[in-house]
């Protein structure tokens, strides 16, 4: 998977996104190749919630010729160089108001940092700060940006693949920076080759939601059309994000602490993989942001690698596709599929017998004869499982009772609903 | 006490016990002499929930003679050599086929194991491995059990001790091993003579409930009769096994996890003893399995010695007098009559005066000066049990709050309740 | 403040104070020149529920005439050497009986021990041991206590600083004690100096209720007049006590475990100051014994220096001016207001959007471009509170959630509450 996963990195990485624009459209329709997403358009200016979708971003070119007429800070070279979102101009300029538009990093003087102003009318350029320090302090600079705003569309895109239950897993990424590796494309290419997977699963309790959409306006757009619906149906909900690097998987929980995606993933974490990060749920980050406000409080969580904020490349030039393994993104896509295979096991059982305990005998469940190294796992658990199904416990709390993975459960469940043992409490 | 019990303790060992039959019966006639128990016989072929009371099991003789004609696996040297629940057989066959009926411990050599079939029709012997390494392969062997199954009645006793309440504390304990030590002749002598003591209390605020039954269908069979009642009655259970070895006190909690009798051993190990193991359930294990199957929930723990399974002698030959002493065996039983003690002492209690400390100088309950060193012992335990009795927290609450032993409050407690500053809340 | 307070100190220590009589009359005069008390008189006799009001104590002189004619325990001297509430005196005796009503601390030999007798009619005196030791066994002494009971009153006083709303933060400290610095003189110079430091307060959203009573019997007394009102109205209050040692800051829990103060000084202790002990409540102390009995069960903590119990210097004459420090009591004052500020800053807010973040931007509440360096404080601490602020979580639950002090959240609060963001709840 590996190879095709990079083949799909390498065309969209040389993408300019942003919240709005062509680059967002271009890379849903690349998207579109491995999952068959629906695009949808936000007309410039609708109102969402608090805030109002804003003109479409567009840019051809841009560049800074410096009094020797050498060309710096070219659009054409690296994306990043342009202020995302800047207004065009195209003018000379000296020094002094030049070096107010220009953004690096001191402490990174190599990094090109990534630098937007999405609800400020203004033109920058961000550049290395060796560069900034090479610059002649005399002399006329010519500063050309061909960029602007009209009146447009916002776009994002979603798929649903139906289940057997109206009940939703929803899974987000948001498809607005330009060219940095593990903070995005990471999380899209994630959730485009999770969608492959999830669509080999043999049977699907639940119905899928994929959404790529803008960070922040995209995802309070997303809501306004779909919160309310989404507010019912939501079981479990993930934002993907920086899934390429080669650190340890990282879990933020949800706003609520400790819901079915919480509680998932943290015993994916602790039973199963026996390595991973918890983190409480902050109102800093990604799109669990919109998803976890109070009116929504959606149980939406984000299993990641490093998260941001915790690695210098982030938001910089240095976040390329040195900095990530497709390795990497190839395990947190089977984390996120492990995760989906515990949920679909998951499930509320009751004993149909309730009082005492089953006879296994008769039904071929029980050793012949117990004797010294008899193997017990099987028994135990099935006689655990039966036990704890009183309609108050869910596997994922029945293995954790028995500090166990919950994937150890199965052949004991299967024979217990093949003999009728159990049944699941929603058949009730 | 502890001459006595090993008198019984001799006199019981030698009967072949199984799940049924004339072992069980015996057994139980020897206990009356200690309790007076009320024996019950349940016909073979009763439902009894998901189970069938299978036929009685007799036995009278069972051996190996060996090609040079040395007799082993003597059943009358020691019961465990028959495969417990063996039918009956007598026939020459050849090494090969005789391999398939021995079961032994290769890890214990000299140890014969004990091995049950009692829902399969198999007949076997047990032996030691190195036995089993010295047997020739050449030759015929006699194997001969003069065993059987016909139609009966399971066998099981009880004694219903009345107190002041309806509500009943229930102690539960089983007679179907054959001749082993800890497991399991300790557990019905410890309730035997558990018996005597509690019937020496001065006061018995509770009904007392001493269960004698064959180890799980026996257990179900007596809930088929009697769970209704007992799951309307019981405030809290014990079940009694693994009592006489030198092992330090393990507490197994009930399904609940925080019933009556799970709070009273907490308390009585941490505050009164400081020493002692509290586990959690587990659905492994001896009769509680059926007691806290999830119909009947029952507030049932069981306070041991060495939990089974955690000691090597565990269904062996080891486990045999010499493994255990009847000094621990006397000291398991003084547990369980301290643990029914504090039962008997816990109750909730309701302050009569409520608002502000009581006046306790003109009831002669203050000193009548407050100097340097007069012990505030008496003082601090009588207001701190007058704030929290509120009908809200009871006697184990409160001395938990005070942390400290529940019998420290006794003499505060009597004086407040002759002088009307406490009544129970049970009386109002 | 400290000059002014140890003034106050100088002029209050000669007092003889006691559970009734002038000293407290002369104490809260005092008093009355900080804070504009309102005096109270309780008629002895007066029922207050179990308990009575005792005659009033009056007493002139006290000493006892050795033998050799030396005037020892010179009640004029230190007002310690009389037995608290003794009877009056006037004979002539031996040693062996004057023993018998002698005080003294053997383990403490240059001290004069504190002792009371409110209860029981008795006379004595308190002296230190050497003194005893060196009393000559032959001879007549001359006892002579010119004390006595009338029929009076008791008196305490209160005063009501009105709020915005009629819920009410409480203090209560107790002027009962002689010649005692820590406990007590401390406790009432705190109430009455932090009186001042609240009347300064720019606003203030709770009634405060100041209480100045003799011990125990003065807190029924008052409970018995205002008990009803303050269960309805209290929401946090506070007994002063032990406040002017040089010790660490020790919060002692109200009964609840979790009411406001309980919350509010934890989190002043954990995130705020970063120091300080927290207690569990205990029902031996001082007057929270009855503001926490169980029918009334207030919200009262008591937040102090050093507990009673915990200095060797408690209830002896070494609790005197060189054991406090005034500005270890200044110190105290501030940490008390620091309490109130918290406690008027507190409150439940409710987010007037609630679904997606607000639109900062547009409000001039964010960054016009997000860089590297950019300070996040603000808007994290704005985003955070937006989220919790959902009418389920106040203030102290919400800066906790986010690891910091409440008074951190002071700006980003009052951006939201200008904008409209937030409103209170109280409010809808």
């Amino acid at each position: 998977m590996t190879k095709e996963i990079e083949a799909y990195f390498d065309r969209l990485w040389p993408i300019c996104r942003s919240i709005t624009g062509q680059g967002v459209r271009d890379t849903l329709r690349i998207l579109s190749e491995i999952i068959p997403l629906s695009i949808h358009e936000v007309p410039s200016g609708t109102k969402v919630f608090d805030w109002e979708v804003p003109k479409e971003w567009y840019i051809n070119d841009a560049y800074i010729l410096t009094p020797e007429g050498k060309k710096i800070a070219d659009f054409k070279v690296n994306n990043l160089h342009i202020l995302n979102y800047s207004i065009g101009i195209n003018k000379k300029i000296n020094y002094t108001e030049l070096k107010d538009h220009l953004f690096t990093i001191e402490s990174m003087p190599e990094a090109i940092p990534y630098v937007t102003s999405y609800y400020k009318e203004k033109w920058g350029f961000c550049i290395s700060h060796n560069e900034f320090l090479s610059l002649p302090k005399e002399g006329d600079y010519h500063v050309f940006i061909d960029a602007g705003h009209k009146e447009g569309s916002l776009t994002y895109a979603d798929l649903i693949l139906p289940g057997d239950s109206e009940e939703e897993i929803m899974f987000s990424t948001y498809v607005c920076h330009p060219s940095m590796a593990n903070n995005e494309l990471s999380g899209p290419l994630a959730l485009a080759f999770l969608y492959r997977e999830i669509l080999k699963l043999k049977s699907r309790k639940y119905t899928y939601r994929f959404i790529f959409i803008p960070e922040t306006i995209g995802a309070i757009s997303y809501l306004a059309e779909n919160g309310r619906h989404m507010k019912e149906k939501t079981v479990a909900g993930f934002v993907l994000t920086c899934c390429g690097d080669n650190g340890e998987f990282h879990y933020k929980k949800s706003r609520r602490g400790n819901s079915l995606p919480d509680r998932a993933v943290t015993h994916y974490f602790e039973k199963v993989i026996k390595h991973g990060q918890i983190r409480p749920f902050k109102t800093d980050g990604s799109d669990e942001r919109q998803y976890c406000s109070p009116g929504f409080n959606l149980p939406v969580g984000s299993l990641m690698r490093t998260p941001y904020y915790e690695y210098a490349q982030y938001h910089t030039s240095f976040d390329n596709k040195s900095f990530i393994s497709f390795e990497a993104l190839e395990g947190t896509i089977q984390a996120y599929l492990s995760v989906v295979e515990l949920l679909e096991l998951n499930d509320t059982f009751v004993n149909t017998l309730m009082y005492c305990e089953p006879q296994l005998g008769r039904r071929g469940l029980y050793p012949t004869s117990l004797t010294h190294g008899t193997s017990r796992d099987f028994i135990d658990r099935l006689l655990h499982l039966v036990n704890y199904c009183d309609g108050e416990h869910d596997l994922i709390e029945i293995a954790n009772l028995f500090d166990t993975s919950i994937f150890t459960f199965k052949e004991a469940l299967d024979a217990c609903l093949k003999e009728g043992l159990l049944v699941k409490k929603s058949s009730l």
